[in-house]
């Protein structure tokens, strides 16, 4: 099956937090690429990327970045493929700022922004799961299974404190 | 075809930004379905609408809350669909606070959060659409279609200050 | 006597917060439950939980989440008792989303917010412990002493710097 | 029936906010008295409100306050009664102020906290009651009635957009 | 004289504030031009623009967005030539998002930053006759003139309250 | 010579902070005392304390606290002399929690609000010294010398970087 | 009688919320005067008002600025007095980076900060004059009344709700 | 060739974080000197520094600063020269009131700010560099050299995850 998902990112620093997303994506058994790609610093290989993607078969992208953070609303600008932007925590401002750089998007470019950090990077492994589920019902069941599990390691655990 | 999108919102007075949303999915031609539905007044109908979702065949659901804004997140925590989250504008924190709560999910339960207001709601229409597109070419010429229309608007009044 | 507080938490990770309720709990001498309970993973059992825990003679709930804070305004919804909630910290935002997650509830389901943290955490115990007193003047006498000796505490010590 | 709730402000500008705590105490039948006591232009009068209230057979103290918000605190370490703080909306930091100085109480001394402005309001006076109700089953039954009333009128009106 | 500054803006709703440096531009006599180039809505504009202006004799661009303000960042990736940030004033966050979204810029892309809205707009301007007048004397000496001229009506009016 | 200056803080664990303003007394030779006065755990003895230092000679008072801080406040309204607090960091918000405590407080009753921390502390000495020199030339005259001595540590370690 | 305070301003639009500090002076009959020295467009005069302020026989200055306000800093880092800074509202961030520019300042010359806007201007003045008044019993017996007159005021009105 | 950038700093400890400034003008062979010079600490010599810059050749003024920020815009209001402010990330707040002390000028006197800490100051470098360029084939070219270099690096980088 061909690649559903790209993961990219604005730096290499940004692997550490944006990994937690390729984890779900191979958990979840959904085939993805992964790559640097920077706004700033790699403007061409960006719009180039994102003018792509849709015809290379390409589903859902994510994409992560910190601080003034333009790579997933860019991204968006230049696909009609639906983005998830994961705010990268930032050293001065923990991610606020990356946050708001991300969501504030005007009319007309939506990215889907999920938490800043580790907890978002997971979550944008899942919301490109159920992305694809809502039209994959094999997908869809692998991401129910993943959730009934976590369901039941808690309940389980519950009166263990 | 069937509600392919459901619309909901926390109270009625939402409404006025989440109209946004439910135009731009008529515009699109996207057939839908609103509701008030509220996290806190209406716990079960939340609960219940959140359950049979996926079976009725909604494909995706869009959310609105302000404040303390639960019910994007707690109806994600109930459905396999993705769910887009938008945060309204609140009285006294200006939508900070329905932004936070709606965005900061813990990692197992993604929000697709957009921008607090009406760009937001706009924005939540526009994602519902792509993310549809993404598996039905047809919408996605139609969403396609919208930005282009968008931008040669600003192509050609763009010296007319 | 039966249990009349239930400290509960949205996560395992939150005990190293939700203990210091549990402490005065302790040293007060009022009788309580402690359980994870998930707005996120285990919603069903929160609102089995909430539904059940007036008839089950709890008194007060103490309910503690960090992040989208959910659980304490979706469990308020689903019960008539008072409901503390304790904002505990989170990684990026140092609580400031827990905090505003769950004390922004609209008109309607209030949740008794305390601190962030650690003294959230103990206020919360002693909060519950100040609601029973209103009622019990034994426990609240019980309430009243360890404030005088906390009171003396400080009187005793207050030249050594 | 003696007075249950006091509700106190630290001027009569708060009125327009601590009303709703008023109405809400009324609907309920719920006695109380209202009254301005500034922690800072009459702190005599403060502490011998709250170190008087337990003994004339207040439950519950409601305290609003605006800016550097002392009020709540203040009569929280003077009664060993429950206290709850209304942040309200200051004019240049919008309550963030306010909310900050009532809900970061050190340990030792809870202030259970409620929204900024008049849902907070709200929600004292329906915090109140249920704190009462959680020893009163009349009071408990109105309060459940209310939030029942409630229900009933949205999932009335849920479709009506 | 050939074009020296070039001023853009996300969106013509921006000219209110956008205006305000033009009005220096023409009252120090600096050739500008301007016009509305959106970093969204459309992108390849954007970049085609930044990439030429160099080689059109253009010495400073200057570069106005709101909200998830990509433009100045997004401008400065692709040409080296001095880029001047203005934060338009936001609806929801009062222009905080604008600030950080154009400020926080990875190191490797500078964007010239200014104050949100009219005063940063004014300044803009300033900004870069400054930076021309640095290289071009009798461009510097308008510039000193203008201030010299604000200097006296602020000395000559100092007293009259 | 009699105290001149009482050094207040809220808590032992505010001592690491407020002696940097001790030190700058004893630096200064002005005669001060310090103490731990609690707003919250001691509020007899605080009202007590601001009630007798103006009649024992204090000229100015010093009040530090973190958190909701409602000691600077709270003695600033039980005394006519000047009050200077030092908003003391704390853990989840970083001592913007009691900045806002101690700086927003309404007309009518002043606090001389310094910096976050160590600065402030140290500023707080400062203050205090240069009020009481604004009636004191020798005391202006030592404060004077310890601002030229450090200004002539930075004119000879300017340039070596 | 001398003059006892200066009350200066960065800009004309100050005056609206300056006058307030001024009134207090009056009503007070503390000798003062009032100008417009700003530290951006009348950085010498600023200098040389701050250099002079001592031999002239002034006691205290009031200073007050928004946005980026440098004027109550750079004041007292040209003087010895005690120097009281007033953040000026700002239009966009509604005065918290006039409070973080003033209250900031790092060790060694303080700024004694009062409240954003008008209630901070009220206070101001009344700093000035507990100052003065630490020092003048006459001055000190005068802000005493204006307090007790406050008092009785709230006093007489605090049940008329 | 002479002098072409001044890199100052409010405080020795600042240059952990204004070294990167310095390291990027060598790195593009721009001739520059370093200097501590604090605006509260040194207000003459600023002052003195600010109005000889110009005629000494300096074509663009780097001030970095931290906490409640001055030393940029003061300088800024005494040279015609570009200024360029660098916030230093202070401990309390993390520089965000370096950031709003900085880039919240009025109308009147620009400061061309930069991200807070590390990347703030590598770009307050390229940005001189840039100033620079425009106006110097050579230098602007060393520049777009640096620029293609980390491109190339990024590129060849990209999927090395």
């Amino acid at each position: 099956m061909s690649v559903q998902v790209a993961v990219i990112m604005g730096s290499k620093s940004d692997w550490e937090t944006m990994k937690h997303a390729c984890e779900v994506l191979e958990e979840l058994e959904i085939p993805y690429e992964k790559k640097v790609v920077s706004a700033h610093r790699t403007p061409d290989l960006m719009f180039q990327f994102a003018e792509e993607a849709a015809e290379r078969g390409i589903r859902v992208i994510i994409a992560g970045a910190g601080g003034a953070a333009h790579l997933p609303g860019m991204v968006a600008a230049k696909t009609i493929l639906p983005v998830i932007g994961v705010p990268v925590q930032s050293k001065a401002l923990n991610g606020l700022d990356s946050l708001l750089s991300i969501v504030q998007m005007p009319g007309g470019i939506p990215v889907a922004t999920v938490a800043i950090g580790k907890a978002g990077a997971v979550n944008a492994g899942l919301l490109a799961a159920q992305i694809i589920g809502a039209f994959d019902p094999e997908v869809q069941r692998r991401a129910q299974n993943r959730r009934d599990a976590i369901r039941d390691e808690v309940l389980e655990g519950s009166d263990d404190l």
